[in-house]
Order: C-alpha cells, then structure tokens, then sequence
C-alpha cells in the first residue's frame, strides 16, 4: 500500500439557516478544500451522507456533487454509515489512494437536517437504530442514550454533573472557531439549569441538529512533496473500520464499546502507536456519555474511570488528552453525516497550526474517530506531522 | 495492485412477496455467497442499498447486515448510486481486496421496495434524478426514460416495435432462472397489446419493482488458488466508474451517455480488450431505450444502430453480444440496490459454466454494467475466466 497524504482542507460554516441547497453546500466545501490543495480536479468523489433521500428528496449525491463541484465525470458515489458516513467516505478515499486506484480524490460530508420538521428529523435519525426493535418502538437517539448514561451513572455510582465538563470543555473550544455552530461558552450553572431533555441527559449532554459540509483532499507522497507552500505535510498514518450489533439490546454489555475498541485498536497497530503518544483526540461527543465511554475504549482511561478526565482538565487543550479541540459535535455542531469529515479537517489544521487560539502545542498526532449509532459502526483515522 | 478473484456467489430469487425483512434478505445472499466461496467469515462487508431509509426507515446496513449474516465486527458500510449502489458496493470491494487493504471481502446488494404503496416507491425512485429540477416537477424514470426513447425514435426516425427484441430477449432468457422474478416468455403480440405506461414506454419496456438480494465473494490469487474444487477461477479484469450531470437537461445531448462511454472505455482499457471480446454483456436494461442506448455507448453498435442489434438477433444467448443471458433488469427483475450484484452473480455463473440452459458458449469474458439514475453513475466490471 502507499503513503496517503492529506493536500488539504474546505469547510464550510455550520449552520441552522436552512437557505442553501445541499449541493451547494458540499460543492463549496470541496471547492474550498481543492483550493486549500492547490490542485485543480480530482480522480475521484466521495461524499459521506446520512439523510438526504428521507429530508431532502435526493439520493444519489455521489454524482449531483461531483457536478456542482466542477467534477462532473470523476468516479463519484456516496457512503453511509449513519452518523458515521463522513467517516467511511474517509475510508473509502484512504483506500482509493493507498490501494494505487487514484492519485487525488476528494472526501466530503454533507448533511442538511434543518429545515423539515423536527419531530421528522428525529425520526430520520432513528433510522440509524435497529429499527424494528428500536426506531418502531419509539426510541430515539436521546432515549438509547439516556439507557447507556443512566446504567454508566448506577454502575459507577458516578456523579451526574461531572459530565458538565465535557459540554464546557466543547463550548469553551467552539468560541474561536469561526465555523463552529455555537460560539459561545457555557457555565456550570447554565448546564445544571438547561433542560432534562430525557432523563439524565440534560440538553447540553447532546449535540444539536445543524447543517454542515466539510471536504478533505487526499494524494500521494509525491503529490504532497510537489507542493510549494510551506505548509507541514500531514500522512494519513492509521485507517481502521470496525463494528458492533446495531441493537443496543444485542451487545454484551450496553456499557461495551467493542466496536471503538476494535477500531481503536487496529488503528494503534497500523500507526505504530499506543494511546500515550496520541497528542489529541476528536472524538464522536454526540452525547457527553459516547465521549466518556470513548476515552475509556480508546485507552485512555480505564472503563469507569473516563469520567473523571473532565473533572481533572485532562480534556482541555492543555491536558493530557484534548478532545473536541475546535467544539466538537456538541458546539461546532453535528450534521451527521458531515461531521466526521469535520473532525478530520480539524484534526488536519491542529497538526499544520493552524488552529489559531486552540492550537494544541507541539501536536504531531492526531486521532479523530467517527461513530454511526450507539457505537455499532467505529471509524478510526490516525494523522500524523510528518516535518 | 493485486488481481482480484471471485471467491463464490449467492443469492435469493427475486421476489414481490413483501414478507421477509430486509436485513434476512440480505443476509441470505452472504451466507450462500460464503458458503459457495467455501470460506467461514470475511475482513469487510461492503452493502449496495438505495431505499432502505426511505422505505423501510433502516439507514445503516452494513452493520445491520454484518451481524444479521454472522459477520459482527467485521468492517462494513453501505455503498449508494442510486440504480448503480450494488455496482459501487463492488467497486468498493473491489478496491479492499485490489489495494492490499482486505483478502476476502463480501459485496452485497439489497433492496426492498414492495412492502410500500406504489406511489411512495415511485417517488423514493425519483430521488435518483436531481429532484430539485426532476422529481420536485413531477417526473418519475418513466417520464424521464420517455423523454430519452422518444427522442431516440425521432432522430433516428426508428420503428417502435424494434424495442420489442429487448423485452423478448430478456423474457426468453429469464425463463430457466429459478431466480428471476417473471419466469415466462412473453411474445410480439403481447408487447404490442401491453398497457402504455408513458408514451412511447409500454408496461413491458420497463423492469419491475421488486425485493432482493445477491452477494459476492472477492479474493486474492492466493485465496482463489487455494480453493479445492475444479471450478474456473474468474479473475476481476476490469473496474471502473464515471459520473455524468444526473439532470438529463443538464447533459450536452439527450442520447448522450458520456459517462457509460466513460466508464467502459477504462474498464477496456484495464482489461485490455475491446468491445469485439466482450462474449455477453450484463448490461443496465432498466428500460429497453437504456439498454439499446448502453449497446451504443459501449462500442457495441454506432449510434442509431444499437436498435438493430435486437431485430437482428445479435443480442441472444447465440447472438454476436448476448445481453441479459439470465433475465436483465427486466425479467429477472431490478431490486435496485442489488441489481449490480446481481448482474455480477450471474456474470459468474456464466464464466463457470453454471448458467445451465442458458449457458453463453465459451464464454470466457462478460462485461457487467451498472447505471444510477438516465446514466448519471456508471460502474463497470470486465470479469475473466482465467483457466
């Protein structure tokens, strides 16, 4: 296989406008990232998208983008994955590039899930559930993680307000990012006060529903080394895929997450690297319980012991393990299948500095990893600085 | 890149039965596809779907379908193109095994669209045309497959009745398929009294709506070596895909399929040969213009005389370029998201010497082509018997 190299990066701002059409959004994105690049067309597109034929009456974004995009005749197709769509679009171009296919390609995530109704767009979004057993019996993303968080706060006798840290920590970090959603931090008292959505989750425990797209654009070694900025290159050093049951019901434990831990640990191998050496950590916080039980499946902290990284700053950007660095899902905003090509833009600006007052000092090794559902599809990029 | 062998295939008769769920479907296909491969489990599992979110409120198959097939962990994720999702789950397998990424990796396609009202599915389909400019306007593929036939009977001032071979053809061939949808012939006089569903289109120049499953097992030339039985081994000659505008107004002409001539011309390319060793095509004959139209395309016949090829008895089982040898889209039935995986099982089946009656002589290389949208995504595989 070959060295794949990050060339560069688009995104454009998350948002609740709802005035831009979907293929706009992404066509600006992979505009943006082709510029980033310096490079004027690719060999490929693929786009990571979760709900555009339920919400917006169009399936079939793989080629409508690569049109709008100034693409039009390149390879193109989507991936789906749920909420880790952007995640296995990622994968796909890593192996197109790798696998000696294609020498450029370009990966977007899109995702527009604003402008219908919103009990439609929870509905839609349950379709990443085992929908006979759980979307048909009424269950939502918030209920299947209220279950997990309510077993995770009995099990561990944990307190419940020690999960405020993982909201603040993403607002906090979502301040100064010009694309983030919510600009804004949050106090302690403003997370005890906001409401019991359902049941522990409160609502700033959850990411909110936004649109987004993110492009990425990857090459070769000697793609990468033509270039004549100065930029420090970034090699994609880990890509790893993993799943679970789909229903919470059918896992061995609803506090196991054998599928982060699979896909972490493939990733750790094909990078040569364990936990210890990974400088921060964008993780899928669509709720402050997945990025607790993420730490911990990751390695980074032992199970029943994730919590407690909030409490002790370890998450901040000056911690041992900063996540969520640019504000995450939870404050730069979760458009489903865009955010794991947002976590990997992010990741890629923290390891060239450009992360402007966020910026993660010295940080060579980045990992983002994008989750579908409660944990039932894991993807795992390791990037690393490599001058 | 490594070469890429077919392992084994399954699948299940395609059906309107409605009772089976979707994930069964599926599951169905990988466990007779292991089995026929003679291997106990896969590296990655890749599902071609279009529908399944809209009309069953199941997004996220690949994991769904790994654990329903006894897959659970395995990398997995859904592959969408509208029309073309089975071909671009294939491309992606494709790519695993090729890029040295994955040894043995499972393709399904499934789809499952009689469950719904008509109307519902009808409209789900129009998400593959640019439904801002098509579906939001009306159109169905019927109206947009009409547009293109009629346009083709003015230019080229042909007999609508030539149209019929295609239908025959297909009708004929499906006949001995235990899994073809209609397994009966069907006559000149009963195409001429069939009903006119949007004119020029007759009920029997257009597939089925229908539920399906097919799966494929890709492997090394190690994997394929060792296998123990006397069967041919067929090797992946080609894979390829090109995009074109998805709106048909948007195309430089109506007749234009700029992205099938694309998309063949690489797999030729690839695989080194020409139209002229091409011994049957699977090609994309969801409406019998789309077929004559791909004939064209393809190199198969110049433009204006793809239609003859049919009258001439070019296109059967003993013709210069047999196509639809087990049924097509048409009479074997067009499943969408599985129909790529379809054509792929029965592309093999073919080269092996399984295709009983039907069996093209000396088939030694057989093209299969598969279209999202009027032609809009084009993926095409060139597979070659290879002792």
């Amino acid at each position: 296989m070959r060295d794949v190299y990050v060339l560069g990066v688009g995104q454009i701002p998350v948002t609740k406008e709802k005035d831009e059409p979907l293929r706009e959004m992404a066509a600006r994105a992979v505009r943006a990232a082709l510029a980033d690049a310096g490079v004027e067309t690719a060999d490929a597109l693929y786009t990571g998208n979760m709900l555009s034929g339920m919400l917006s009456h169009q399936q079939h974004l793989g080629a409508l983008v690569a049109d709008a995009a100034g693409l039009r005749g390149v390879e193109a197709a989507t991936a789906e994955a749920a909420c880790g769509s952007g995640g296995a679009a990622m994968r796909w171009g890593y192996m197109a590039v790798a696998g000696g296919l294609h020498d450029v390609v370009v990966v977007c995530g899109v995702e527009k899930m604003t402008h219908t109704d919103r009990y439609e767009t929870t509905r839609a979004l349950a379709t990443a559930s085992d929908w006979p057993n759980e979307g048909a019996h009424g269950h939502s993303f918030v209920s299947l993680n209220a279950i997990i968080m309510q077993e995770y706060l009995r099990r561990y006798r944990a307190n419940r307000s020690l999960f405020a840290a993982f909201a603040l920590n993403a607002h906090h970090n979502a301040v100064t990012n010009p694309y983030a959603l919510f600009q804004k931090a949050i106090t302690i008292e403003k997370y005890e006060e906001s409401p019991m959505v359902q049941a522990p989750i409160r609502l700033y425990d959850a990411s909110p529903i936004c649109d987004g797209a993110a492009a990425i654009v990857l090459g070769t070694a000697e793609t990468a080394a033509a270039r004549r900025d100065r930029r420090p290159r970034v090699r994609v050093a880990a890509s790893a895929a993993a799943t679970d049951s789909v229903g919470i019901a059918d896992r061995r434990d609803v506090l196991a997450m054998d599928g982060v831990v699979a896909s972490t640990r493939k990733a750790y191998a094909q990078a040569g690297v364990g936990p210890e050496a990974i400088d921060f950590f964008e993780l899928h916080d669509a709720f402050t319980i997945m990025a607790v039980l993420a730490l911990e499946a990751a390695g980074c902290a032992e199970p029943g012991k994730g919590l407690w990284l909030g409490a002790d700053g370890e998450i901040t950007l000056e911690g041992r393990i900063p996540i969520s660095t640019l504000g995450g899902l939870k404050a730069r905003g979760h458009p489903v299948g865009a955010t794991g090509v947002y976590q990997l833009v992010e990741t890629y600006l923290q390891l060239t500095g450009q992360a402007g007052p966020n910026q993660v000092a010295d940080a060579r090794i980045g990992m983002a990893q994008n989750v579908g559902g409660t944990g039932a599809t894991v993807i795992t990029h390791i990037l690393e600085r490599v001058d």
